[in-house]
């Protein structure tokens, strides 16, 4: 009979004690968790905040509303699970780990055949001036989520401001927009979701959410908080916000003390080093979950990708392994999804900035379109961007971003990753087509067909950030080949030389153009902007471009009547 | 300059004429299209009938609101379309095609390089008595939806009666629903889609339609419709149906005349056979869409299977061949998805009974679940019904249903049958997660999970259609452990030995339970089923079943609070 000791109890943790008991039904299994409170959603507090989840409790009861309590894993799993109680010690070669019951005070050591780490995460807080006043939250544990939720229905918060523009910065501007407070987003670097959107995506939600009422500062750093006992304002490198509400959001680090003081590898990227069993560098001590690091299916790279998808299959395989088994964890693929208001975002793979550090000949293309037929009520647009390799067609990462069904297209090209599938794959898929769901030719089929024509140098695309920078020139004429009804309400704004020639007119009205011009031709998704450049070449024009995404994908201003 | 000559403007011919133009800017295109109306969403008729859709233009015009009219072809594409003209003949030897202008009468010969046949399918009309008489319809051109939504519109109809429970069929169901009228809709077969549907998958969408109010006539034929100018009656083999408005739903024929004429090949199925280039028996003639046949993956079989998104894939890759290209069409999965009220259906691949067919060892598992953490609102349970190989773990088919999302898992399915995936790497992509999309471990992977613990002897499931034969027998007891309260609610019916231990209490009064009975484990979705299965035998219970699937997707009867 095997002794299991499992180092936290949240995700990674209890998914692998429970998988080890289904496979070894006469182990001993404890489950050791410095917190009071086990086995919770924690992806869920955003929602909790937002009012949108009733109960904290909810968080952490299964759906039939039983809360997943110590008596619980013991009843169905007969698993021990010990709260409140800390792992300050292991003991590689008598093979112990010391554990301090938190509540009590007192010590005691466990015996383990197989130990595993599963020691998570924690917020980054930054070194600065005023960082521990009142009010200043990390959301990082259930506590926080209540205390920010009790202020908000209390009604004593008027300014919140969040620290960071990734996932956790965003869903929170997402959840405290709810309560109609006036809400500040700084981020230090010059767009929002820097770790995992390209500009020109990154600038369509940043348009998104300004238009949704929150201040957005990018390229902006935090120098310190002030205030008496509870913050009163944030101080960056330009401005002064008032706020009596923080959100740090700023990223977290694998909690690795106890495994470096074991004197177990650590990574590259800090984590905990494991090998594809999700073994340490003792061959008895797993780890799993966010303490550790994750191989970059695309590069190869070791990364840090905290993710609690991740972290129930690393669970799942370390359980199995625990009992003999030999599952193996190959890596990730950074895919994310968030939701921001009705907007939804999400990416998997690499990003055109990773694709170019990693020293890819890449190809890129970006089209929108409705996410259904344009004739179905709720159909609503989105925006997708495919990275391929340019001399094999490989997919090498998408973005989407929208308020129509954005995640279906994400999973099915991370499917497409994993495998190592080209763009004629993605395109060739036979996916589920009725119009409640999709148009005949799916989004991502579209953007397929993209990078298809762009390699075959029938389309010849430039982005939003590439046409942005023609505006001002004189040899540019944007031609916007729209209805007149479409120009009336809304138009580029700040463009130089613009031309509007409805596509239906633009066969009889090419004098109008001038052929020593560079021409970037665009519609309210660019299809027509597409079809503009195909006549325009066949009648001689040699210098055309197609803004790609069109007036839909335009993260700059527009006039609109 | 080549002269290419479509016949059919409606999916894959148009979108050939259109890619050939791209590919081509100087060839001469003319698509010839015996209705009058070209480029509609003909998948888009049942939700203008429904009311959805306001009005029938919708589904002609581009998503700006252009018609796509033979004047937007000539304007945008260069391409000349002409309505109401019938292709009466093909001749190869001077590669000419006869044609009839169906308003004049007058006829003439189109000569052509390349042709492209896309004359699609035509509703199949059962040769019954009555069968022409006036309230018969068809859906099968936009004049019949129209027809269809003026007589709702005017409530001339009070009874109506869909013969046939496939694709269209029950898209016509939801969309007469939303008028009021009482429903009733025969099926010849015993259970609802079965082209693509597995029984105890069928049953759950049967059961639901029903508390919708809709009347669902199984294994029941029509023999014939009475009436006198309009029906007044269906007469199946078990009833007579008051009915003043039919739909004739019984599947459609691929339209092959001419090709058949022009002595080209047609294949086992009936329709034009084509090679992967989409090309026919005739090097010079091409064929797409609905009337052509096409190769299962799977199998490996040719398939006549219509559908709108192959068309246009078709479309795209004759486009190119027509001016050199060799793109390929390797084939389909039979990918389907449905909407039925607020029911999601959807299909990838193989069923179990076309795995049976074909020879396969299969394996399944049957697993329900939210769609995302049961605490965020707007959480639905779906069902996904996962067939594998066993011996390699090749993932064979998928099925889903449930008010929850599933076209999603049908296309990541898809795309893991695309590539040949196993059920370990099913499990295994790195799907995007956050609660408003989905929960940590996603329905399909713990579909792939089940699979891998049946493969693994852990779980020991049965299907509902298994579990509701053992009903009756004296050695076969029921084990629910949900708690009392979700017991009061909903249980199982006509249940010879049931009994209620709630999971928690299960470990304490095993002395309730007989060693020499076979146990049928299972729960609300069968999780605690599973812990069941676990608890018993870990106590030395040997015949110990799960009911996969749990309560949510039992097809039969429950009683209720």
């Amino acid at each position: 009979m095997q002794n299991i000791v499992v180092i936290g109890g949240v995700a990674a943790g209890l998914k692998a004690a429970a998988k080890a008991r289904r496979c070894d039904p006469a182990a001993h299994i404890t489950v050791i968790e410095k917190g009071d409170l086990i086995s919770y959603g924690a992806c869920g507090m955003p929602y909790y905040i937002a009012g949108d989840v009733e109960d904290i409790e909810d968080l952490m009861k299964t759906p039939v509303g039983i809360l997943r309590s110590p008596g619980y894993f013991k009843n169905v799993k007969d698993i021990v699970v010990r709260p409140q109680t800390l792992a300050t010690a292991i003991d590689r070669q008598s093979k112990t780990v010391t554990i301090k019951n938190l509540a009590s005070g007192t010590e005691e050591q466990l015996i383990y055949d197989k130990l595993v780490i599963a020691t998570g995460a924690s917020a980054i807080k930054p070194p600065l001036p005023g960082v521990d006043l009142a009010n200043i939250y990390q959301l990082w544990h259930p506590a926080d989520a209540k205390a920010i939720r009790q202020g908000l229905e209390e009604k004593r918060f008027k300014n919140a401001v969040i620290i960071g523009a990734g996932l956790v910065g965003m869903e929170m501007a997402e959840a405290l927009s709810n309560w109609s407070i006036p809400i500040t987003i700084v981020e230090m670097k010059d767009q929002v979701f820097p770790a995992f959107l390209d500009a020109e995506i990154a600038g369509i939600v940043s348009k998104y959410v300004q238009d949704k009422g929150l201040t957005l500062l990018t390229a902006e750093k935090v120098v310190r908080f002030t205030g008496g006992n509870a913050v009163e304002a944030v101080e960056t490198d330009k401005h002064t916000l008032p706020a009596d509400l923080v959100i740090l959001a700023m990223g977290a680090r694998p909690n690795v003390e106890l495994a470096k003081a074991a004197g177990l590898l650590l990574g590259s990227t800090g984590a905990i080093a494991v090998d594809e069993e999700l073994r340490t560098s003792d061959p008895a001590i797993y780890a799993g979950g966010d303490c550790v690091e994750n191989t970059n299916l695309l590069s190869g790279r070791k990364v840090f990708a905290p993710m609690g998808s991740t972290a129930n299959k690393h669970g799942r395989i370390i359980g199995e392994n625990l009992c003999g088994g030999h599952a193996k964890f190959k890596g990730i693929l950074s895919t994310v999804v968030v939701k921001i208001h009705n907007l939804n975002v999400g990416k998997t793979g690499l990003t055109e900035q990773e694709a170019k550090q990693l020293g890819y000949e890449y190809i890129t293309a970006m089209v929108a379109g409705h996410d259904k037929p344009h004739y179905m009520p709720g159909a609503k647009p989105i925006t997708v961007k495919l990275i391929a390799d340019a001399a094999t067609g490989k997919v090498l990462g998408l973005q989407a971003v929208g308020e129509g069904e954005v995640a279906k297209r994400v999973d099915v090209a991370a499917t497409v990753l994993t495998f190592g599938g080209t763009i004629n794959d993605l395109f060739d898929i036979d996916l589920s087509y009725a119009p409640p769901y999709n148009s005949p030719i799916d989004n991502i089929a579209v953007a397929a067909n993209a990078v298809m024509n762009k390699l075959a140098g029938k389309l010849k695309g430039i982005s939003s950030l590439e046409a942005k920078e023609k505006m001002t020139s004189a040899q540019t004429v944007f031609l916007d080949v729209r209805t007149p009804d479409e120009c009336r309400q809304i138009r580029l704004a700040d463009c130089k030389n613009i031309q509007y020639i409805p596509l239906g007119q633009l066969r009889s009205r090419l004098d109008e153009l001038n052929k020593s011009d560079e021409i970037v031709a665009f519609c309210k998704i660019s299809l027509r902007g597409y079809e503009a450049e195909g006549i325009l070449e066949s009648a001689g024009f040699d210098n055309v471009k197609v803004m790609e995404g069109g007036i839909v994908s335009w993260p700059f201003a527009c006039e609109k009547n």
